[in-house]
């Protein structure tokens, strides 16, 4: 296997120092548009791992990386404004393709908070004939959450439940960061893009709807002492992929931001500053949604400040095999001080990075294998969490 | 008098409006960074007003427009970073000097919250002497607030109290702007600058001290069917400027942000957005605080849908004359559907402008004079009102 890996930021980073741990794989080759990023990424891991610069916004771009260096898949960290050009660079070239995030979504024109426009993944799965034809495999949503928490859902499904009424994605975390009266632990690009989009939801008989951002609050009591944390809806590709291959009546994913964060994303929203279209400042061009990224400290570079552990899982409500109520939360909980003391990288990152490198060794190994569109929930998902915890990363389960 | 008005923003157009209908000048150069702004500030106003270029960073380039219209007046009207180019530009060419807001301040580096650092107005001040000796009159703070609000204090020392227990100035507002969720009336760079620095209060016998932003908040009732809002201590001229001339125990300026505002700019000052120091996005460097005023609409251009009045006032607590207890609140509220009809300019900048205009028609007939670094408080308060009104805008008073 020849892995392309687009993007050396938090957790492209954090995937190579999970995979260099690793044999099954012949080569990394590590692209980023900062040539320096790409370098320090790969640093001290070895021969086998190849520092590269790309330009991801092109698709020809990554087609000629790809052959260059005769690669077999491509794994996308970056953010998910790159991920068209990315899956079709990777088609183009004959590798397999690998995100932790699927193509963008458009609100529905005229009633974007009940209905959904282009969802997440559309652009993706308009493709998947092709893919299909082909005979490759884009496995899309193989982070944590889409991801660990898609195969959470199949596992519930294949081993726990007869009928399920509810699958909920459920991320909860009580990490601070010393020194910072707020520091974002993860990209916040992507956390304004998923936040203050139409949250989806599914529902059997209804399909894909949306609401108002925020919406529904409750608060998750979330396990291993981080406690009750309060949850909203969120945009997010859980719930536009496991109803394709997971029967439920409803699917939902509530992200566990506190009021605090929804109260600055609401306010950022109401300046325009999550706008991705350029304004003119003082003669230059800049996305305002940029600079509120440059503004904040990166995530990646916070780990020696960060406390605490962060928790993604799946709360599955329904009857049992044995046609009893039945109500769990599988999940997985990374303690900051564990990921920087084995890996080097925070918790956060770290926990998105583990789940994609996981799944190549499985494709490697031909414990999975596929051709077309398809999310985690499309697979075996017992090699999955037996890997995942071979990797010295255990999940959980509540019974509730 | 002729005068060179630097700045054809909201505040500075309206102020050509409104002098346009005046004949106590000669000529009134209108100078901008943008010489297009400068056009459109000047066109159908006559051949009185002339539009120039000017960078208001330059000192020099100040003392060379000065010298090349041979300026009498100074009239700055341009954000406060560019107080002391502009001050000191007028004084190299031997002109008088007027702004709207002074030199800024600079937090205590240790104790921010409880102490002053450099406070607004220092660096002025500290050349008070150069003025006087030179016979030059540099007339600080004579917008609205400072301006008008440092007026009305000198006015209700002179004829209304015997002894003042509290000046406090009170700002509010019930303005609304048609199709925006939020549309800050005036200009956001400013407002960030005075709300998110320490609110300075000052006491007899302790001086200048400061607080948290957004300390002491209280519901004030303002007149003329504006009703209550909460206002919260902000950092503003007119509690450095008011003890300097007039006696009281205690002089406090509060801001009626609502808490809408005041959640956005915590907010933003979370993200570090109110940040003057540039980041680089992709490459370019800008100042986070300036994508901010771009983001959001210019307020100059939002007159044709705002609704609603402003109002700023003095607030006075003390003895009567007669000895009695008394508490009055002196004021001027400007209705924006007048501003607009009678001015084409919303309430705010007009409110703003109006009184530069009427300071320095008081200077040309001699009403006003003196020389130094002088607050609206150290000259006599009465033909300063007696000629607002005379510009169709009364101010008013109620008992409390």
């Amino acid at each position: 296997m020849r892995i392309l890996l687009v993007g050396a930021g938090g957790v492209g980073s954090a995937a190579v120092a999970i995979a260099a741990r690793r044999s099954f794989f012949e080569t990394m080759v590590v692209a980023d548009h900062d040539l320096d990023r790409a370098v320090r990424a790969v640093a001290g891991h070895g021969d086998r791992f190849v520092a590269a610069t790309v330009d991801a916004s092109s698709t020809e771009a990554v087609t000629a990386l790809c052959r260059e260096h005769r690669i077999t898949h491509v794994l996308n960290a970056v953010d998910p404004r790159f991920v068209m050009p990315i899956f079709d660079g990777a088609f183009a070239a004959g590798a397999d393709y690998l995100d932790m995030a699927m193509s963008l979504s458009r609100p529905h024109p005229s009633r974007p908070w009940s209905e959904t426009g282009v969802k997440l993944g559309d652009e993706q799965f308009a493709a998947a004939d092709r893919w299909e034809t082909a005979g490759r495999l884009a496995l899309c949503g193989i982070g944590i959450e889409p991801g660990l928490s898609d195969v959470f859902a199949r596992y519930a499904a294949d081993e726990l439940f007869d009928e399920i009424d509810e699958i909920g994605v459920r991320d909860g975390a009580n990490l601070t960061v010393d020194g910072y009266d707020f520091a974002p632990s993860f990209s916040i690009w992507t956390t304004i893009e998923e936040c203050l989009n139409p949250p989806v939801i599914w529902e059997a008989g209804r399909g894909w709807f949306t609401t108002e951002p925020f919406s529904e609050p409750e608060v998750f009591h979330f396990p291993e002492g981080i406690g009750p944390v309060e949850c909203v809806n969120v945009e997010h590709e859980e719930v536009l992929l496991i109803p394709r291959w997971v029967e439920a009546k409803r699917v939902t994913f509530k992200y566990g931001l506190g009021d605090e964060f929804i109260e600055v994303l609401k306010s950022l929203h109401k300046v325009g500053l999550d706008a991705t279209t350029p304004v003119t400042v003082r003669g230059v061009q800049v996305s305002p949604r940029d600079v509120v990224a440059a503004a904040l400290p990166d995530p990646a570079t916070l780990g020696d400040r960060m406390r605490g552990k962060t928790c993604a899982g799946t709360w599955v409500r329904g009857r049992s095999t044995s046609g009893e109520p039945r109500e769990v939360y599988l999940y997985h909980v990374v303690d900051n001080e564990w990921s920087m003391r084995e890996y080097g990288h925070q918790a956060v990152v770290w926990q998105t990075a583990v789940n994609p490198v996981v799944a190549l060794e499985l494709l490697a190994t031909g414990a999975w294998s596929g051709t077309g569109v398809l999310g985690p929930e499309a697979l075996p998902p017992k090699p999955f969490l037996d890997l995942l915890t071979g990797y010295g990363s255990p999940w959980g389960m509540e019974e509730r």
